[in-house]
């Protein structure tokens, strides 16, 4: 006999089925007792004799196979039953550390962490990762669709990228190695190959110390790269068209688990784009909030509060910020007029999820800059050597997913919102 | 002017247009240059006055952008060519350290990895990786129809999960940490989730120390784990549907640059399964060739020599090796009877591409079999304590992407289907 999913069962009345899945919640009557069976599709009352059960122990969180027959029952949600004919179990579940079938999981986030397989089985946690899942395979299908194409860059590397000492090290046989902090020069470098447009969706390391609800040490990174633009609005463009993409496959694929999770979808319209000056008056204009120097950048709050003048003004969600400073911005940043650089960054309900931007192509104005910025453009030979081979115009841009997954799911912690993070004290499960 | 591909062309003649890409030949003769252009999508020949140079500098592999009408030209190849009005110069190319523009790139393995960049360029090393992100896709779409959802699993963890002294080692703030060699406990933990079929795309490290050209110390793996299996036939079918699907969306979807690397594609038939001491006994006796010891496993010449047997026999390009000796397998491969496991390789035109079977469900036999092979069960705490709280029976399998990709396309070395290899001698790019 095949094993039947609970989503496919309301084809099968008063036929004899097996399911299997987890007991989620016994409940014993004096002649009775009702499981409720959940397998990855849904959930199912199942109604046992005595008998059927023949002393068998069972436990909720056990696994267990099932046959039965499928009858109508108005007064189930389904509008059906299974009346079981037979339980095996397959694994049984002893001494739970936390419970999982309560309407919310009301333990501390480091309890639900440290007893993850459980914690993801619970209703309001398990739909978090379909949905993430359905963001990743809709970024990949759109750039597909786009003409990008998927690659893999290592992850043991020679040097950082983005500067800073936020490199965890290893030892790579005789020699020194890191932790790649982005796939920034591979990706460059694939445009270069002639690949032209380019996404990778891989792990990325920071080893920075401190711990924050929006920071993790190891995350994943939707990354994409793209010759031939004319400047950091066609990146920008792109990525417009690319999130409406991506929430509208979730719109449509997730029904149930947003339902579940009670998500407000937001409408993705043209986003509108502010230079961080005119940000920066905003929020001093607006909201009194004075800036720290003349290059200052927007810390949390400012985030916060810009969000919320956008979404009051235009009713966006989103908003780009653009034209951030010289100062801010790594080496590889195309520079602009009065100490711009052609960068922008995207804020999502307050938050950034998004830092992208046109990239230097010259090796000339590469080199100055470097130099410009202290750097020796001698101790990056080989990334300085992919400039005077024939590189085209390019930029892209880093969306954090699980950053993403956590603004669009109203998630307070990015932690929620990876599998297994990692962070300044967390290193298991 | 908006640019336009060189694949879109076709159905511009007689039209002005803008196209940009690499000079990939030059060819100067007294009254007139052509120029062979190359961008993503194809190639063009472009005949220059040379009024219209101007005595810009132009060289192979520089970037340009030609505006230009679009003439007929039936001795062209393509049937038309492009009369060039005007040439910008995006990205001079200077010193090429390789020529990338020949009919096969004649440089030794390491120079051309040196220079990856260019050799990238190369028409028959370009279209190795577009394959290959063809293949990953097709991997991610076949099992998503399977109701598989796709997971992102930590690279940094607290220890190894195949035993043996092959792990990169790095500082984790004050703990020691590793790199990991697989994600085959989370996907594990990722089953008893309660999300039942789950697969990852990413980067496993082994910091194995020999060096051949089968193995490299980074690579990416393309895992899946699938839960309520019977034994660990149900995951050989699955591969067997997979590979079909992969396979055929290559053929569908790269017919060019199957082409260009005359390559050719495999049939994927009923794979044939064969008992590992039945092999070793066909190699006995089809071959002489002596087993090392009663456990022997395949080495290389034998893994060759058994798929030209199941070829000439069969016609099949791939077989199934199972029921791995026990001591050959890691710990949680489920044990069957006389001494065997759950378990198989699969050969792919003489070489192991995937490694797979069933795991062990139950808590008890876990740890006994732990402590049979000389494990403490105590040593893996937060793995163990996933198998008292309702865990499926379950399998699943592990294909290294680059070995797929070197098999189906005739490489001979696994490094040429890496876009940066990482190996004992080579850390950069």
């Amino acid at each position: 006999m095949k094993r039947i999913l609970i989503e496919e069962l309301s084809n099968c009345r008063e036929k004899q089925v097996m399911v299997k899945g987890w007991v989620l919640r016994i409940r014993r009557l004096s002649q009775v007792v009702f499981l409720i069976l959940r397998d990855r599709t849904g959930v199912l009352q199942v109604v046992v004799e005595p008998s059927v059960l023949e002393g068998a122990e069972i436990s909720t969180e056990s696994v267990v196979e099932i046959v039965g027959l499928v009858k109508s029952e108005p007064r189930s949600k389904a509008g059906f039953e299974l009346e079981a004919r037979s339980i095996k179990v397959l694994s049984l579940a002893e001494n739970l550390p936390i419970q999982v079938n309560g309407a919310t999981l009301n333990v501390p986030l480091d309890m639900a962490l440290d007893h993850r397989v459980l914690s993801l089985r619970h209703a309001k946690i398990n739909p978090v990762f379909k949905i993430q899942a359905i963001l990743s395979q809709a970024f990949q299908d759109f750039l597909n669709r786009e003409g990008f194409v998927q690659v893999f860059t290592p992850k043991i590397v020679a040097s950082g990228t983005e500067g800073g000492t936020e490199l965890f090290a290893l030892d790579y046989f005789e020699e020194k190695a890191y932790l790649a902090q982005s796939p920034q020069f591979y990706k460059q470098m694939l445009v270069g190959a002639g690949y032209e447009r380019v996404y990778e969706i891989g792990q990325v390391f920071r080893a920075e110390k401190h711990a924050t609800s929006r920071h993790l040490n190891e995350y994943v990174s939707l990354d994409l790269e793209m010759g031939f633009i004319e400047d950091e609005h066609d990146i920008m463009d792109l990525e417009n068209r690319l999130l409406a993409h991506m929430f509208a496959e979730v719109q449509e694929r997730c029904a149930k688990e947003l339902d579940m999770l009670e998500v407000r979808m937001p409408n993705v319209p043209d986003i509108p784009r502010v230079a961080l000056l005119e940000a920066l008056e905003i929020l001093e204009t607006q909201y009194s909030k004075a800036r720290c120097d003349k290059d200052a950048d927007l810390d949390p709050e400012g985030e916060r509060l810009l969000s919320k003048y956008v979404l009051e003004q235009t009713g966006s969600e989103f908003v780009f910020v653009t034209d951030y400073p010289w100062t801010k911005r790594p080496m590889y940043t195309m520079p602009k007029d009065r100490g711009t650089t052609a960068s922008f960054d995207l804020l999502f309900r307050g938050l950034e999820i998004t830092t992208g931007g046109q990239r230097i192509h010259s090796y000339e104005l590469l080199a100055e800059n470097m130099r410009k910025k202290g750097l020796d453009p001698n101790h990056f030979p080989s990334y300085m050597s992919n400039f005077n081979i024939g590189m085209p115009p390019h930029g892209g841009l880093a969306i954090g997913l699980e950053r993403l997954t956590a603004q669009l799911l109203g998630l307070s912690n990015v932690r929620e919102a990876s599998l297994f993070p990692r962070d300044r004290h967390r290193l298991t499960p």
